[in-house]
């Protein structure tokens, strides 16, 4: 038994292939790359029963992920977060078998710790010294974390109006933090003129093939929790899209290997009203996505306006009879409050937005009465307390508890 | 099998025995009470091996637990957190076999989430339908998350310094949240009468028994982790100290059952110079502690200027051979930033000050050269956003990356 069985990376636009033993970022044709396996020793290799006994990290799949050497992972004990049964906030809005996938549970408090653990990891095993990268915020956090605890030195640029949490985590790190007075894509051009100045190994989405290698855990856990069954839908809050591009490919790899059957969940790509280029284009039967203009919304971490994987976002909604939908940031707020309520659970805008879309589409009729669904929250509501004020009484020591308020 | 082999709650003063079917709090003589199991028919038919095939939640410990039927359980996911090893910071302490016990990945980012989990699930078994506490901020978050989940009102007072994240985590849950002007204690006067007045169900710390049983997890993780041999140090922030008797009790009860043999770690009581209760009974080798005026500590969930279970807490101190310490603020915000650019965690500042103990510990030559030493970080640094300041350059779209900052 290999630790990994990864073989190469492959550009799914023009089918170039690359080793995976040396840094590669775009494909020579503009692309993003992905990383393949040997599927069919795989196949043979790997049985669900040797995960019985395997720690509860995102580790447990090592075989799946493109670490050769177990020395070079870089791990603060990621991933098995919680599936957990949501019969409350589901009767509510009429969905009883509702689930949600809760991220929150991770280093830093957010999904971005699945693909900086793995891009981490990787870019150890190359010997990389240095990484740049542009976030709006949690990535960057996560990242600058785990280059840390690699001995790796990162420069983060965000934008000024990113979480301001976030800062704090990329510096406390000793990572070179850089604000600008603009968009994730604004940041992102000056990452690549770093890049091209200075030779930093460029970590942006998808423009490094690894961490969509670590969000793809995210669809291995969920085929686990449901002990290899499929649910009906997955939503999934989407910018840059690669949790719904990991989970996509995570299921196709365990259909190859023979551990879950079809038909796939549809996946429903969430983003906001605010900025939805991908709901856009999915509405006009388009393959790529045109960049929104004046993008905003309080779900920061999904105001991208043009995400550069938009094409594979498209197809893994294409191909398995999903959709994408955009809400609105009131109806967002108002979820928040209902989900913390009914089901105990603190989650972020991000996360939110997903229950806001399942709830529509239930009304729709597009999710039906006896649809297994997930609504997957990326974070902690605790990364972003200016969503909301809170009023309280004020007592002094020996006043009496205020009943009512 | 029972689900659980609780037999009945004691007082570990004057050992009258009461009944675990109904509501109790305080003995009549004013202690605190503890819960008992039935270790002997546990020891006949628990197994470390029926271990292996459970979720990673404190829930698979079901039968060292309180809550009687399945159907109670209040869960969201909570427990088997990471024991992480720290070999950067090891060594830059002298502390080779140094491991973090990570508690910030739980639900509400605070371990108060395995207190409020089995107490709120035990009260739900006892048919209670609100509760009232006093908080530092994070359990009240957690007890009023854990209460919506379980559809149990709830009713929190907190004093006004308390972390600002913690208000808004019990107000979305749709508590009833009031502040004071004052300190922890006078939150307790306030709770106290409204118990009194209204007869809520009183879940102050040691006010109701099942919240240690909750904490106790932690010890009975670490066991597991550490595959049921025993560490040398466990180092744990001191307020209440309801993890530290909970850990103690943990340990001693799987001794009981045959699954660990002695000795028993060394338990250390890490509190703040601003409020070192604890320490200063240690010192003067008294059973319980004096109250503290004039408490202060950017620690501030360690800012307890008298525990009710001050006695256990000294109790566990003195049988393991284990100490007390007091580190300063300074000292506290130095260590987070060491740790979260050495190991790439950014932990609270109770968390960082088990690490302040520990070096110093090892300076003294307390903790030796090849002692196995776990630090508990009890939350995760985003919920302090105000402990420290970021300062970064702000760019211009186009501009150049700053690479010195």
């Amino acid at each position: 038994m290999s630790f990994s069985y990864v073989t190469h990376l492959y550009c799914p636009k023009c089918d170039a292939h690359y080793d995976v033993n040396q840094a590669h970022h775009l494909c020579q044709c503009g692309s993003p790359l992905l990383v393949d396996y040997d599927l069919d020793a795989l196949s043979d290799n790997f049985k669900t029963t040797m995960l019985k006994e395997r720690k509860p990290t995102l580790w447990r799949y090592h075989e799946l992920l493109p670490v050769k050497r177990e020395k070079h992972v870089v791990s603060l004990g990621e991933g098995m977060t919680p599936l957990l049964s949501m019969p409350r906030i589901g009767e509510n809005m009429g969905i009883p078998h509702l689930y949600m996938k809760d991220e929150g549970m991770v280093p830093s408090g957010s999904f971005k710790a699945r693909g900086a653990a793995v891009g981490v990891s990787k870019a150890k095993e190359l010997g990389v010294e240095a990484i740049a990268m542009p976030t709006n915020g949690n990535a960057g956090a996560a990242w600058a974390l785990y280059a840390a605890r690699a001995g790796i030195k990162s420069y983060i640029v965000m934008p000024v109006s990113a979480p301001t949490i976030t800062r704090l985590e990329v510096a406390l790190s000793g990572a070179h933090l850089n604000l600008v007075d603009g968009l994730i894509s604004d940041a992102g051009r000056i990452v690549a003129q770093a890049v091209q100045d200075v030779g930093f190994y460029d970590a942006s989405t998808l423009k490094e093939p690894y961490r969509i290698e670590g969000k793809k855990t995210m669809g291995l856990e969920i085929a686990e929790q449901l002990d290899w069954q499929m649910p009906d839908v997955i939503l999934y809050p989407t910018g840059g899209g690669v949790g719904l591009i990991g989970i996509y490919k995570a299921l196709k790899e365990l259909m190859a290997m023979g551990w879950i059957e079809g038909p796939l969940p549809r996946l429903v790509a969430v983003q906001s009203t605010g900025c939805a280029p991908i709901v856009q284009a999915w509405e006009d039967k388009k393959e790529e996505s045109t960049f929104w203009t004046d993008a905003s919304t309080i779900a920061f971490g999904i105001n991208v306006p043009k995400a550069i994987g938009d094409f594979l976002v498209l197809e893994a909604i294409y191909e398995t009879d999903g959709c994408a939908m955009a809400v609105d940031d009131t109806a967002i707020v108002q979820e928040q409050q209902c989900i913390a309520s009914l089901e105990g659970a603190f989650i972020c805008p991000e996360g939110a937005a997903t229950f806001v879309a399942a709830r529509q589409l239930r009304e729709h009729g597009w999710i039906k009465d006896h649809d297994t669904v997930i609504a997957l929250n990326t974070g902690q509501g605790i990364k972003y307390p200016d969503t909301m004020q809170v009023e309280a009484p004020v007592l002094k020591p020996g006043d009496r508890l205020k009943l009512k308020n």
